[in-house]
């Protein structure tokens, strides 16, 4: 498995091609929390979410040839927006396949970032077979949303910035889905201080890392109906085993928690983020007693949200 | 008049009690117009707005004695929620004079700040008379939002802050209404570099800034029927004959291009701005033709926006 040489080669080879986002604190809500709170804000980041560096880090890696074939996935948004930046860069093509269920934003975001979409039924299942479909019939080369290491190893670098910018960080909370954000934060952070406390934060609509977690086997969802878009998929069996032997807990989150800590973001933070990720903030406010006057940071990891129609407008 | 060196006075008396806030670039908003910009972010400005920087530099000049009288002054909202801040710090209480169409966030922003609300109608000579017998019952000292040397001393230190982030800058556009924001940064900017072109940005709907400077008069505006809640005062004695000296023009700009720029900077930017201040960049895409290839500074001066609802939802 990748450890810091792995992620620190990441972060070269990518610097190029990402932001080195700011890190964000907020008196008001550290006062509201009782901890000492530092925002890492890849909705800043390009594309609109971290989703590009471990994207960045696989495509890179390709050789022309493998280029030449053209590259496909499966997602739920914005690692299909980042990946087909990334190809794009590389003069290749990306075919995306994405649940119909998905925000106008995020489909817009792939179509301008170079994308082809290919539609599938918002299930699993569907997903899995239109993607095998089209690496047969194309050849295509896969880059998975989360069950790789070279993409593991590119989001594992928001933690390395976050910690850099806090040297003295004592918890970190990171949304968790298929679980690259997270096993690669904790791949990073467990090595380079041991003592450092990781928690994931997930939606009690689908929480089948929870549940996986507690059970010491991977677990599915029989639904996904949360407002999270961006945590619907299922933990990874890459991913899973790092969560399972590093994390310290899952919190897990309901839909009224998430939405307000997302509206309580965009009101005192005046920034723009997904439910994906104001999850992490609802983790803090619902287990207070755990960060009570600790440096902690969170991973606002995207941005990439629908304006039409605020959540708090459809409570 | 006040000029460079008030300024600089001015910016080291409130820097204690003020953030140095960022300046954003946006790669696909330089695209879409054609000229590099730099966004001078004081939506994250301690209570959500410029204003705190003028209300802090005037209010840390008054004697002991004066903030014993108690403040008073007539806000639609943010100068209010600044001057009851600055006030607080000192010790003192703040009474504001609000009209009735306030949206909710800048009245509760008045009131977690500390400051006392006194509503007025809509309209100018409601707010002067509630705000004339306030004065007259109570002996309270009056801090006017614009008509006041010492508030546009403090609030030409955002135009500082943006010319020192980007020496080379070449244009400024800034929102006006009172005339203290664009009078400060005149007062600044054409000194420092009498070359910069500085244009302010107006609401059709409240353009009696555009009026008074095409005349050389000051006009009133009968109605004030603009999204732009923060836009809507009238031009002031002190700063009309800034502007009318120094400003290269007014651009005035329709609730729809004001509209449109706003969610563009939410889209984009992934921040959350008022469309008070979006007007800087719907001035950009309405002539293209003055900002070519030129380095642009748009100050977005507060996002205190109410979330329940938003605007292009009731276009």
């Amino acid at each position: 498995m990748i450890g810091k040489d792995e992620i620190k080669n990441a972060h070269e080879r990518i610097k190029p091609f990402i932001h080195r986002t700011a890190t964000l604190t907020n008196e008001s809500l550290n006062e509201l929390t009782g901890a000492c709170l530092f925002f890492k804000c890849e909705n800043f980041q390009k594309t609109g979410s971290f989703k590009i560096r471990g994207a960045t880090n696989a495509v890179l890696q390709l050789s022309e040839s493998d280029i030449d074939k053209g590259v496909a996935t499966a997602s739920s948004g914005n690692h299909g927006a980042a990946l087909s930046r990334a190809v794009r860069i590389r003069g290749g093509s990306t075919k995306v396949v994405m649940p119909t269920n998905t925000p106008k934003i995020k489909v817009e975001n792939v179509l301008r970032n170079g994308g082809e979409i290919v539609w599938c039924d918002p299930i699993q299942s569907s997903r899995d077979s239109e993607l095998k479909n089209i690496l047969n019939d194309t050849g295509s080369i896969l880059i998975h949303p989360y069950n790789d290491e070279r993409v593991i190893a590119g989001q594992a670098t928001v933690a390395k910035e976050l910690f850099e910018d806090c040297l003295d960080l004592e918890i970190v909370v990171s949304p968790v889905s298929g679980g690259g954000l997270l096993a690669g934060s904790l791949l990073y952070l467990k090595e380079i201080n041991p003592k450092i406390v990781v928690y994931g934060a997930e939606p009690k609509e689908a929480d089948d890392t929870y549940r996986s977690f507690n059970v010491g086997k991977i677990q599915s969802n029989e639904s996904t109906e949360t407002i999270c878009d961006g945590l619907r998929a299922q933990v990874g069996t890459i991913t899973f085993p790092v969560i399972q032997k590093y994390a310290n807990n899952i919190i897990i989150l309901s839909e009224k928690e998430i939405i307000d800590a997302m509206k309580m973001i965009w009101e005192r933070l005046k920034i723009i983020i997904e439910p994906s990720c104001s999850i992490t903030l609802a983790a803090i406010i619902k287990r207070k007693d755990l960060f009570h006057n600790k440096k902690v940071g969170l991973i606002l990891s995207g941005g990439n949200v629908d304006l039409s129609m605020m959540p708090w407008q459809y409570k």
